[in-house]
């Protein structure tokens, strides 16, 4: 019998995993061993048992122990040159943690019986909260990916001790106290699984981490890869959130030309063959790469591979977001760029926010495992975990309710319906937008139109005005507010415009928020905006 | 009629509250006039329907929609030399969540009709969660602090269109969506109500905003409120994650002496007043006032006047981080920095980890509304908001079941309950440790024991060694490691040392965690630990 974390009771070793604890102030390193695909020949019944961990004290925790042999026995990760911020390499473990860790195992390696006077935790008999709830729905979708066939309920409770109790997985006496900085034991073996099954990563040393949301862990991302003065190369449209988080940070935006196939691999190159020696070489590459944030644009297999062989050549780290990689309209395979990540240089987010819910406020990012455990060191001192409210919820529905096989059913439900949803508005689109000043692409995933806006047609195009980018944004601006007083609130293309220059005029929408009929009745609305801009002008 | 925010009807008016929204691109800004404090004269049931709000995309919300007439017409704050980082000047709101503040009203100031195609934000019926129960305890202690008269529970019950359905308060459909930067609306109401109780700000302008743990608040405030090379002023122990977040940030860590009373003012006026004048003169001072961590220490209320006094002199900004405030020992009236706070200096980070449960993550700060608007453009690209369940999950129980009273009883009852586990360390540490190796004052608030240990008594202590830092660390370290083996984790007290150098031994042991029969054992067990290191030396 093996002990890890001080409670988990794990058989049939066949690999073991080195988790390194640093201890502070004595400056020894500390070994944890653990098997890595014991889990493997267990039935359902013994997994419920050996997720039981945490009772005490903070320990560690890692993908890597639910890996598949298969996965385990991969070559590791060749990329080495992580372009670490002077803050990452000053980061440590914090004390409290490693301290906890040491729990589990005497010098001999044999468990020992450990009263905690340690970290500050209060006992879970001082939470005021005896049981939790939850229904969740259920859908079981045909493959061919229409209205599910059927849609029922499924319910869970979560008592104070079911642990002790019911020998349950997870109860609230461990997900409402401290956990642990990757995200709970319980979620973390289901989404390793789910990569695995998913992206497959070509490398074995990879490891993924529960974060609060793509959005703070794109943010601890450019804090712990990047140094101010830092170029970042972005598409020249991206999410506005990722411009607003760069600025401030004195993060240099270099914006990468886009086709409508999305980011221009050619463009990235000869960007980057012909960078300013002066100037720092950017070693970040920020890509949202299925239904692009604004442009609803998709890569395709032959894009992701042609900007992967560029990131190989000029030694990029890859941030792949891609919150809308499940909202595909298509079935056809499409590989992340985690999934072709054969050197161990992509840095993947993936959200809830777009399929479960945004105020979960969960997300996860998979990559290198020397990696994630940067941003490990620094959720301690930040984030500490996402809520465990949250990831109890997460848990009890993937991990309980529905099954890899429930999260499938209900990923191809929303597909079709938000497929359904980009349908209704490209038709009415095709119906109702003037032809001569507004074009568009259909989307092939997630929930935005982007919508040229023929702004030369417009009669300030001929004004005295020099400044083009002048011109677009006034035009912008009167076709935004003539928007709004006809009832239809939408997203100025500026807002996502990475370059200082505007040069063409863009509007975003959205087709998921508002109900169908409202759909078509906005676009409605949207039309008689733009006629009325362009006609006055 | 006025509307706020698309939703909320509230009538009579008295105040009016200006709510800047900057619109990035044309850069203009828009006022919401909305009613700071027609609250008060609400039914319950008025109040449930009014605090429906947010059915569309995210606007703002402040504490001063909530302030009672006489918050509301004190004299505004005086302190207006806020130490901004560049970070923090060159942030702005978030372009999206400004543009869905124009929702609200059409020029005229009237509520309009719009279909929002801006955000991404998914229709409720995509989230898979259909209700969700929470089932809380509920105490009836007596003032006098003992064991709770009655201990009940309390359910509630929330399903996704409560709100459409049963005009309740609120529902998962706003829970689980997108939620405010400075957390929603209806936990805003109850902690500012609960502020004014408690703490009665000198000044009118203040605002509360809801983080994902006051770690990850304070981490913001370093990053908002200060450059790489300046310093901060700490408690010379402090709690050791704000030494690991200072470190890497590249902040100085100036730590101010402690005497029995605490932080001792004299010795910040003499630092302050001595300042080489070629380095920059902090502007932060971060303490802990009550049941300080490590050292247990409250700061009586005669210490935090002159402390107020000296940050006033120096122009200080105080970081009052007050975890353990609701956790004294004794009901006399202390104030708290906040209510002392004449000028608005003070940022105060108020925890629910040690009172309601850690794994919540969810906090809130309170502080000049000009300055905690800075925090929340940070929200917009970093943590976004705390997890809506958490939240959600939090009104329930405090706005809901318990309400102020009912939370007044909790604590009551917690602060019986810790009072009681310290009385039986305190006996137990007089029973077993060697008087002539440690020494202890009895905490009057919090969760630790701090233990001075005689190292001098130690035969290193005698050794050739040069270095005192040294010969410490060492010895810490073989009791450390003797208690481990005795079967007690214990904290080093070098984890929390500010300092660069050691010139006494602490150990740090809380009473929170293990069972009161356990307290007792592990002190044995750290007494026998203590005689063995000191008798084998």
């Amino acid at each position: 019998m093996t002990r890890f974390g001080g409670n988990s009771r794990i058989t049939g070793i066949k690999y073991e995993l080195v988790v390194r604890t640093y201890y502070k102030s004595a400056h020894v390193m500390g070994t944890i061993k653990v098997p890595v695909n014991a889990l493997d020949k267990m039935t359902d019944t013994e997994h419920l048992k050996i997720t039981v961990m945490q009772r005490t004290i903070a320990p560690v925790t890692s993908s890597r122990l639910f890996q598949s042999t298969k996965s385990a026995s991969k070559p590791t990760s060749t990329f080495k040159d992580v372009p670490l911020s002077n803050e990452a390499h000053e980061r440590q473990p914090a004390s409290l943690k490693a301290s906890g860790a040491a729990l589990a195992t005497d010098k001999s390696g044999k468990a020992i019986d450990i009263i905690s006077l340690s970290t500050g935790r209060p006992h879970p008999r001082y939470y005021p909260f005896e049981s939790v709830d939850f229904a969740f729905t259920t859908v079981n979708s045909s493959s061919s990916g229409n209205e599910p066939s059927a849609k029922t309920f499924g319910k869970t409770r979560t008592a104070r001790y079911d642990i002790a109790e019911q020998n349950a997985a997870i109860d609230l006496s461990v997900a409402l106290s401290y956990g642990y900085s990757a995200g709970s034991e319980q979620l973390i073996k289901f989404l390793t699984e789910h990569i695995e099954a998913v992206h497959d990563p070509p490398y074995s040393d990879w490891d993924c981490a529960l974060t609060v949301g793509s959005t703070s862990a794109l943010d601890l991302a450019i804090r712990t890869l990047s140094e101010p003065g830092d170029g970042v190369l972005v598409e020249e449209y991206t999410y506005s959130g990722m411009i607003e988080c760069l600025k401030p940070l004195n993060r240099k935006i270099v914006a990468v030309p886009m086709n409508q196939g999305g980011l221009c691999p050619d463009a990235l190159d000869t960007l980057l063959m012909h960078w300013d020696t002066t100037l720092p070489k950017p070693r970040l590459l920020y890509t949202i790469p299925t239904g692009q944030n604004p442009t609803g644009i998709t890569q395709n297999m032959e894009r992701r591979r042609q900007i992967y062989k560029v990131a190989e050549k000029h030694n990029l780290l890859v941030l792949e977001d891609d919150p809308y990689g499940y909202l595909r309209f298509t079935e056809d395979k499409l590989p992340s760029y985690l999934s072709l990540d054969t050197s161990g240089r992509v840095l993947r987010f993936d959200s809830t926010s777009k399929t479960l819910s945004p105020g979960l406020r969960c997300a996860w990012m998979t990559g290198q495992t020397s990696l994630i455990q940067r941003f490990l060191h620094l959720h301690d001192v930040s984030i500490v975990s996402p809520s465990g409210v949250s990831q109890l919820m997460m848990y009890k529905l993937l991990g309980e309710v529905w099954g890899h096989e429930g999260f499938s059913s209900w990923l191809r439900y929303l597909r079709a319906q938000y497929r359904d949803r980009m349908l209704i508005m490209a038709k009415a689109c095709e119906t109702y937008l003037p032809e001569h000043l507004c074009s568009w692409d259909q989307p092939e995933a997630g929930m935005f139109f982007w919508l040229k806006i023929h702004w030369d047609e417009h009669a300030m195009a001929r004004s005295s005005e020099k400044d083009i980018s002048n011109i677009i944004l006034a035009i912008e601006d009167q076709l935004y507010n003539a928007a709004l007083e006809q009832g239809v609130l939408c997203c100025k293309g500026s807002f996502f415009n990475a370059r200082d220059v505007q040069s063409d005029l863009y509007v975003r929408l959205t087709f998921v928020t508002a109900s169908e009929s409202e759909i078509v009745e906005a676009i409605q609305r949207f039309a008689r905006a733009v006629k009325l801009v362009f006609d006055q002008s």
